[in-house]
């Protein structure tokens, strides 16, 4: 693959409790790291509830125009998790149980002397054609098909999906960054960004101002594919806040 | 209005440093709680870089969707804040120095000393025929237009902006909610879960697992416009549940 084709991937977030402001949501991070890692963008999240018409039309909208697709959420035993049937009716398949899925829920739950009920074999239903990602962290495995990955709700069962994920999909260059931070308002420095954004078409600059201590500061993260025009940028931006007069902490603030 | 109308809101997050996993939204959440205090309910999000015709289509695609839809981030003075020209573009509308935003800056920037800078200007720019949404914690207002809202990005500031806010957004019986929890996992009470809200139509139950303390258990959270509704189908979980020999614990775990 071409060093500069940029691979970029699409996440839906499934559930109520997000939208509801009950849950606050931690796997919007945690797969937008994980990707980067990867050398792929994140280039859209979705929140939405536990409708299967919304959650069909945004797999729709999403799964052909990014070379990856996720899911997060909906893929337990109970009533409301629906996200297995909604992609098996977006890419029109039959949801059928997987026989290896059903063997790792019979293994699990006679291992803590439980039995596998019918709302446990929810949790082995999938689209027809799915394979499996591994979950160590309890029986029941997230589900791959085509670019669709459909993991769990619960952050640390996502993380260990994403762990059994690590180096299987393609990615381009990573993104790489850089952070300078400044004690001063953004707006002070603000025509300066853009000069050296203007300058530096490979990097793309981002203002992230903040408050604390009592005074007001912002980092300036600048991002590249290429490390050398990323270092050029970094060096012309430092010249322009010591000329300016701004003081600066390389790696940020 | 009809005590049943429902009344819906999107958020449209806007902003690279979400995407990378840099930084951590905040806002997701407490948009949707102050929501749920309005009577509105939050029915999608979507999580958009900082690329123009990205957030176009993203506010074209929400706008006339819900009842009221908000933005968060890209307000701020510099480059990377293209929220008010997007926006502008979508509605086909041009982009004007605001006379109020540009004297409240005047006097902000006055009253600590320092001048209008053209970069400063940038925040007292809005789409032709806008209004503005006060804050309290620094010059920049937020931008109301039509049934847009746009609020910072910087989540103590959206707070101050959704204060600001606070009983001037027509909205809809609250949808209230009661929580069961259980030290259980959420398997063994699936079909006790479907019965209840078979049984309950104007219900919603959601269920969220979670293991804390080395145990596996679940809040059962049971939403309702409807009190009465919502009582009996309360009544209906705990004596179904306490049939089944579970313990729980009103209120949630």
């Amino acid at each position: 693959m071409a060093e500069n084709r940029i691979y970029t991937a699409a996440l839906i977030v499934i559930g109520d409790e997000i939208l509801s402001g009950r849950t606050h949501d931690k796997n919007i991070a945690q797969v937008a790291s994980w990707l980067q890692v990867q050398g792929i963008r994140l280039a859209e999240v979705r929140v939405v509830p536990d409708v299967q018409e919304t959650i069909v039309a945004a797999v729709n909208a999403l799964r052909n125009s990014h070379d990856y697709m996720f899911t997060t959420g909906g893929i337990g035993p109970t009533h409301d998790d629906i996200t297995v049937d909604a992609v098996a009716a977006a890419l029109d398949v039959t949801v059928v149980v997987h026989p290896e899925a059903r063997a790792m829920l019979e293994r699990y739950y006679a291992s803590i002397g439980k039995e596998l009920t019918e709302a446990r074999l929810r949790m082995a239903r999938v689209p027809e054609g799915a394979d499996l990602i591994p979950n160590r962290m309890s029986g029941a495995p997230g589900i791959k098909i085509g670019n669709i990955h459909m993991m769990a709700g619960v952050p640390h069962i996502t993380a260990g999906m994403l762990d059994a994920l690590t180096g299987t999909l393609e990615g381009g260059a990573p993104l790489i960054a850089e952070t300078i931070g400044c004690w001063t308002a953004e707006s002070e420095v603000a025509d300066i960004l853009r000069e050296v954004e203007k300058a530096h078409a490979q990097c793309q600059i981002g203002s992230y101002p903040f408050f604390r201590e009592g005074k007001v500061g912002a980092n300036f993260v600048i991002r590249s594919t290429d490390r050398d025009e990323l270092a050029s940028a970094i060096d012309t931006l430092c010249d322009a806040l010591a000329t300016a007069g701004f003081d600066f902490t390389p790696g940020g603030i």
